[in-house]
């Protein structure tokens, strides 16, 4: 049996499992992320604890398949990160760099953690066995990535399932994190729907679970911020199934905790918008919660050698 | 050297051309579509005029890699197209039609028409070399097509790239064909541009060509006319961005013409609307003009025998 390891990386903490080829997470182990210095000390402690794991875990260089790698910002196919604000990091291959770390004994794959979390989900979870789909993390903000015919999509730039910047409303006057104006992510996203809460006055407003709760009440301020909040992103869907035609949108991230009723909304405006060749394309709710990227990135190293 | 057959088929006539391996046309061939009995003589004829061409020009079945077809309507990856009004097709699997025909002597691989484009514009084309590209061909209709990481993209119902149909205006009375309202066709297509330069008024309105000649030649109405066309075009490319980040844009069809006015007009648009992270797309020209379909087809062909 051959093992890989991966490694989700986040603004605050590193998590790792030991997932074994058919699809057994082994062992897990989590670290506190080193901001410090630019993040010049995350790539050297994950290639530490990466090695301690095996070792530990009595893992040979031979029972090992590699290492694969997320990190929160654009990586293009050859491992290259350009500028990944969360962890300070400029322009790195960071599959050039844990390789080098690890001395070679196995290669590396890296990805953009929502890329690597669609894989996850395709493999073990929502997605199981469809080749075409998307996985949409709805968080503070707002995250996505593709698989399309059984391949995790990097784009040229890194820049796959970047569904929160799609325009969603051209006369917005708020900027978006991003520079533009009226991005997807400003009213789907926990941050929007928030934001819109608070400009319908809803006293309820002390987070999102709050404000979906008062919707299922009938609250006809909360069912309009939640619902508009499902239109911009039944929107995003529909542009995508445009693009790419996934057969399974898995809907994760704090958000998809709203349930049924999200679920409901975001049926109702995907058809709206989408085109009929699309339109049965299912919508779930993802399986593997945080543990999607870990899966995600072990796969994309079985994939990857099966692919030489 | 290997040769396969590329076959595009569309609502007036069938092209066919025989490729070899490297990329040469050896000879073309062409005769009317017969759209009799729900178009049911198609594939007869196809198989009929792909076996006389084989003959006629001495290629053996040993020296045959297969027949690649392209048609006017959603095709998913196993061949099965799911009604193709252009041709008066219901659910038809052509794939295997054609295989029987063929008495299995060599495989068939099929595609959308503008999917099929989009692999021959990246083999020999304006795409060559891109692992990530994504064509638009703009005549009466708008078509797209999607390669991703090197491959052609399907999607889960054979509608990958129909960015004619993201909804520009989701206010606009108009009915798209498709049913819905609003969609990017409506204004960016040929006949889009017709009926905004009807609509403006505008003397010159005799087809798309005077009214890009009229714009180049600064009347305020044409120019507006073409920058919402382009505009709305910018629009779907953007979003096709968001969910698969092409590094290159290709431009073909009718409108396509117009030429260093609308390439102009489409990055300025393009680059409103676009995420940061994938500004730096390419919008060119098409190169291979008709014949990208017959390239694209005898490609499917290829790659489908390399990915055995």
């Amino acid at each position: 049996m051959k093992y890989a390891v991966g490694v989700d990386v986040g603004g605050t903490s590193v998590k790792m499992g030991l997932v074994s080829e058919s699809g057994d997470i082994r062992t897990t182990h989590s670290f506190p992320t080193d901001l410090s210095d630019g993040g010049a000390n995350i790539i050297p402690d994950v290639a530490g604890e990466v090695a301690s794991l095996l070792i530990k875990e009595g893992i040979t260089r031979e029972m090992t398949a590699g290492v694969g790698i997320g990190v929160p910002g654009p990586v293009t196919s050859d491992g290259t990160v350009n500028r990944c604000v969360n962890l300070g990091w400029g322009r790195i291959n960071i599959k050039e760099e844990l390789e080098k770390r690890l001395e070679r004994a196995f290669p590396v794959f890296a990805a953009n953690d929502a890329n690597a979390a669609t894989l996850g989900e395709v493999w073990l979870g929502a997605g199981r066995g469809c080749g075409n789909a998307c996985l949409i993390t709805v968080g503070t903000g707002i995250g996505a990535g593709m698989v399309c015919e059984g391949r995790m999509i990097y784009g040229a730039f890194g820049a796959s399932g970047e569904l929160g910047h799609i325009t969603y409303k051209p006369g917005e006057s708020r900027l978006c994190t991003c520079g533009k104006r009226g991005c997807v992510e400003q009213y789907a996203s926990a941050t929007g729907i928030m934001h819109m809460a608070k400009e319908a006055g809803l006293s309820c407003a002390g987070d999102v679970k709050e404000i979906y709760d008062a919707a299922r009440n009938g609250n006809p301020d909360a069912l309009r911020v939640t619902r508009n909040a499902a239109d911009a992103l039944g929107f995003a869907m529909s542009c995508a199934s445009a693009a790419a035609d996934p057969e399974v949108f898995i809907i994760g991230g704090g958000v998809s905790g709203a349930g049924a009723i999200l679920m409901e909304q975001l049926e109702e405006s995907f058809s709206r918008y989408v085109f009929h060749a699309s339109r049965d394309a299912r919508i779930v709710l993802a399986a593997l919660g945080n543990d999607a990227g870990i899966y995600g990135c072990a796969k994309m190293v079985f994939d990857g050698i099966n692919l030489r």
